[in-house]
């Protein structure tokens, strides 16, 4: 065991540890936000174990978006394999929250620095996929919203209605609704 | 420079670059969350710079809250020195985005792990007060509605209105809020 | 400056700082290896300094061979997009050199261990297309072919024939040969 | 188990991983150095492990000292919370052994880098306590004349004498003495 | 159990886990590349888990050579003790395979920085001994001709072919060789 | 400039960036500690910057004691090469400071922890020399003695006497020697 890990001996390991199928087959997007991230980290590809480095691919539905979320682990390179994203990043409080974005086409690039909460939204007519590159074999994914609204058990309603300004009723709004993982 | 900030010759330190003066003084918390942080980081005191650690003063109101935010660069341990405070984190999404949760009363410790999102709220009837160890010169502080509802410039709507579900005369709402940054 | 590339303050940065265009675009493969890698790293993006990710997208003629290599500084997943890849490393000579390989088809994912010597074949009738991800801004290319019998200058011959076990006439061929650098 | 301490799978985890209780409360200095160290550290708050960072409370008698120690795993921000002390660090031999020295009082804080032996000497007529902050869930303590008088079994005295340039009667002495741990 | 290996309770260690005997003895070269390597990584002394170092001694018969290798998690500062060395490494592709070489007598040290490919061979008319210092307890070996022409199983004949472009039956005879491996 | 140090293009290093000359000469040990360590560091091989391993040899004259001492960032192997060392180092306050030592002859290794006070004195009837490896470019080197007794300026004796329950005449004493820094 190494990180928690199961961590085999060199002797023992064979191919299908470093193996990993179907991240070319599209992921059903019908849900709440309209994508859909199909993680490869550690604990689907055991010999990731050490290595630092992790993927994903993202499908969305036409508008559909990732929403704001970042990876307390790891920066990100995206790149765009389909369709029309409109992505981008927010910078910390020390710099006043500056917000750095880019339109991405089949083939561009773009680079989310570790711990920065990140998005990215089809604004093409057509599905769009995605793919995501990780500097840890274990980013982890913390989706804003769903941390936020839909902890379990709820966070209080008075840090909430205080923290977003928000009424009590948009708050318990905002609480009740389903906060999908839209991550497999 | 190391780590793009100017770094001393050990033979020209001095004390001064080690120290810093006046975090018992509490500051004004007459703001919209009613809290302030007093940060003392490398941007403060030069001679952290490699040292991989720093400290924060948090001032709080009664009812006063540090709103859901999170360190992109280190964990935290909070001791709260006066004061009740409801203080919590939230799991990330593989883990349900379980929340947990304390009550401090002076003397009481809290850690939360790198990149969890946390915050305290003062539970009591009087000020309270709160200090914060982190082990990075630089842990950077991200608060997540500054950056989700503040971020400059705005974020386009269509992508929060997707993302948390909410109609556009509230995301227009909480974008033309004044987001305070707490932290000085 | 940091890492010896220039560090943007982040007031500064601008979203070209994090964009690159252009890796859906095939590259001619007209070369000894038939193979080309286009890399992605912070020198080609500088952004990425201090992010710990880069990628690379890698073109293969048929038959094309992206010859044994091992990058320093990093663990690698390479990903088929297009063509059919027999792909493999070798452990170290503790683990008595054991080759573990694997052949890859659109959509399949395979993890290459830090240091460890690699390659990648295309074995079908038509190009193949793959993307490579690194779990360091810098992971470094080292083509053992280009490095032992190609270096500037040529290492001592008496070296070489000593460590194959050839002859000199073909330690002379070898390291007449023009060791093409396939990384763009 | 990571890093040798017992490691819970987040699902298991509970508030109280990562809460401790009563630092608030002075601790007795009725010992040699009259003062006490309590640190919370990954030992008493298992929640910490991998999170690197952890604290101390340190009290002090009046004339109370700390005695020149370090930490071989982290640097550290001491706060004086009550009475005024002396402290300071000792650079490196390439740096001449130079001395670095502050008065601290409330609300002051000072550094001392990574490995450096330093230490704190109550000077005010009262009691005083300060809290440190560390780098590491493990910052470990040793204190130089416990590790050099105090060790057991005992250093051969030919190597004190040599090294201290002190007369074997002084080094008995020394090595006589209870060389009281002042860390709980 | 720490990175795969046992890490006795510090309360637990004994002397012994942290002493090598015998690092001044002369190993038989008698082999094909006439050197040998006798490593002291924490395999061997079980103390070094963790430790960040390990070294190890190599024997060279005249005309010796350790063949170009390298270490997967480590640079190397080799010192020769005896005999005469003319040893080199090879920079990565990026700087052309630029080859940067010495001849070492005894008292002369030189390094070779992480995972770039280098050798050494004894140009002496006597015996040549060396040691090489590590920075890491587990620097791995790797060297080239043996992981390339003698992976077990052996790598498919049609990816060396083009890779080294050599015809079939030099690497047949390439593949068909006893390769060695000089550490113990 | 990577470490404060100067950091060479690579393009632009010559093989003298990676040598260093004579570590094979005695060097006079005609001192007050009998001893001489000479460091082969970043210092003095620019070439080893970022590398992560250095080296030093270390003169004894017959009783000649390199005294206690640590490195702050860095563990090491000791290997004696001529001559009889006894050699020890001590574990921290919570593993009760407990001893741990070994009588090296030639040829033997003795390993000592990061941050760990060690020392070595020579117990033979002749010169001794051993050779140490570190997996730092810049391990550091603090002199318990000359750190508490030697600084400059002084430690106040109130700080000493209360730490080593000495009198005033005996830390007077003490602070009055020459502390001589045994490495060059």
């Amino acid at each position: 065991f190494v990180n928690g890990k199961f961590c085999k001996n060199p002797n023992l390991t064979v191919a299908d540890d470093f193996f990993f199928q179907g991240l070319n087959i599209p992921q059903s997007t019908d849900n709440k936000v309209r994508s859909l991230i199909t993680g490869v980290d550690v604990n689907k590809m055991p010999g990731l174990n050490t290595l630092g480095v992790s993927v994903a691919r993202i499908d969305f539905a036409p508008n559909g978006v990732n929403p704001p979320h970042f990876h307390p682990r790891s920066s990100e390179i995206l790149m765009c394999m389909e369709g029309e994203l409109y992505v981008g990043f927010v910078l910390s409080n020390a710099f006043e929250n500056r917000f750095i974005t880019k339109v991405l086409k089949p083939g561009d690039l773009f680079a989310f620095p570790l711990g920065m909460i990140h998005f990215q939204l089809n604004i093409g007519k057509t599905p769009a996929v995605a793919f995501a590159s990780f500097g840890s074999q274990n980013p982890g994914l913390i989706t804003v919203g769903n941390a936020v609204f839909g902890a379990n058990p709820p966070i209080g309603p008075e840090v909430l209605i205080k923290a977003f300004q928000l009424d009590k009723k948009t708050i318990d709004y905002l609480q009740s609704q389903l906060w999908f993982n839209n991550r497999i």
